[in-house]
């Protein structure tokens, strides 16, 4: 993660720092200084211009991060950690699918993939699979699929999802005797699958990332910025984000809902898991 | 909000319930029974489906929702509310540009609109602007993004915004005389802009809602969801979210952050504010 930062910053600056990236490489907002240090312009630079090789070399990274999306995908398990991770200076992030069509997610957003399993680059350091519902269960049928997870999955230096994602990754044998976590409504099926099922909600087992239901990837984006970058970078994210939660209800988790809530929830899943638990069995022992 | 519980259902299911909206419609998981009431399958039916006749007849709701997007805009703005507003069943969701083109968020991710400035439904039960930083500025320089906001915004039930998207509204002049938030860093600029910056994660004022920085929306979105349905419905879609947040660090607003990582982001948008200043007022000068 060494390197010449202010090579890095003059030719990937624009490819980081999440809502930042493009205003800063317009020259509207300052790139990020050093912390604790004052910023010493160059003679001759526009007054935003700060001289970016006072920022710290180990906060700009190459990372080459890829979020997998999929037909009726949740869209809010991907832009949790997608906005978290974009705020990687230098970092650069794929959103990849099956094909560079047009992806609709199971709220109704249409996205435009910027890459097909083709187009991937084979290393990556960061795998992101979100999870959803019917259409994750359609994505874990797809041999193409799961044949893109195991290739990228086998040398990716994080292997990692949000909510049922999880699932994908079970499908694809890449939880085989990790521990990990799931949506609470699936995190117990993990262990049909080969996985661990472990309090948290984010859980870590060597290079799987695992994250609960749909915002837990907030947290689990957040958790590895810090670990990628330092602390101080991952709380600059955190309060350019303004991450300080105040869910104006307390139903967040199983335990913490209504019975009744709860049992609802339960009632509308009972055959959604049945279908789950069968097709990840079946593309668990599916020829490779 | 009283509508033929058993009709809306059939005709409208699937537009709503986030994640679950097509699992639903294609029959894979069973629709939202009545809370504290067992449902009642018709015979003949599919096991998994109850008989929606049992949901609360309120639960079931006709709202035309329409989120503003434009060039590099800030993603998680709109997704944090979209996610919780999409599981308003019965509602229908829009996601407007200028046109239909594709437009690029700025952290990359490609959307397309599903409907233009002029097919986009003359009256609106909720417009909510989400944010950016010189995207945001560019879209109230546009003519046209402002003539639209202030023709529905003139009509909406609820004129909201997340984020910088407040900085629109005000330029909009459909802030004048509220209360209202933005990101930490441009709540005060509201005060020369005709509205009065008020603390809060969420702030209201009549049929205003606004939202301070980017995971606000979040907080702004299910706390609609309560209003428009009831406590139990909102709870139901916070589990489903499983939004029981658990940020790694503590630093997600000015006050918690260390001073100098406020310092830090401070330092980075000198100019944009002067910049963001100049542009809203010149908007709001702007003739009609």
């Amino acid at each position: 993660m060494q390197t010449h930062a202010h090579d890095m910053t003059r030719r990937r600056l624009g490819e980081g720092l999440a809502s930042l990236a493009l205003a800063v490489a317009a020259g509207g907002i300052a790139p990020l200084p050093a912390a604790a240090q004052s910023s010493t312009p160059e003679a001759g630079q526009q007054p935003t211009g700060h001289d970016m090789s006072v920022t710290p070399p180990h906060w700009i990274g190459k990372e080459q991060i890829a979020f997998l999306i999929y037909p009726d995908f949740t869209a809010l398990d991907m832009i949790g950690p997608h906005y978290m991770l974009t705020n990687l200076m230098g970092a650069k992030t794929h959103i990849v699918a099956k094909t560079k069509d047009p992806v609709k997610s199971d709220t109704g957003l249409v996205f435009v993939p910027s890459a097909s399993f083709e187009d991937c680059p084979a290393d990556l350091d960061i795998l992101c699979v979100p999870g959803g519902t019917l259409g994750t269960l359609t994505a874990i049928r797809d041999e193409a699929t799961i044949r893109f997870l195991k290739d990228r999955g086998s040398r990716a230096k994080f292997v990692t999802s949000v909510c049922t994602g999880s699932l994908v990754l079970a499908a694809a044998g890449l939880l085989d005797g990790y521990k990990a976590t799931s949506h609470w409504l699936t995190k117990a099926l993990l262990s049909k699958f080969g996985a661990i099922p472990t309090e948290g909600r984010v859980v870590r087992d060597r290079n799987r990332i695992t994250g609960g239901g749909v915002t837990a990837g907030l947290d689990f984006g957040l958790g590895l910025v810090g670990e990628l970058r330092d602390r101080n970078y991952a709380e600059g994210v955190q309060l350019l984000a303004e991450y300080d939660p105040q869910p104006p209800f307390n139903a967040g988790s199983p335990e913490k809902a209504p019975p009744e809530v709860k049992s609802m929830m339960d009632a509308m899943f009972v055959e959604f898991l049945k279908t789950a638990e069968a097709t990840v069995l079946a593309a668990r022992t599916a020829k490779p």
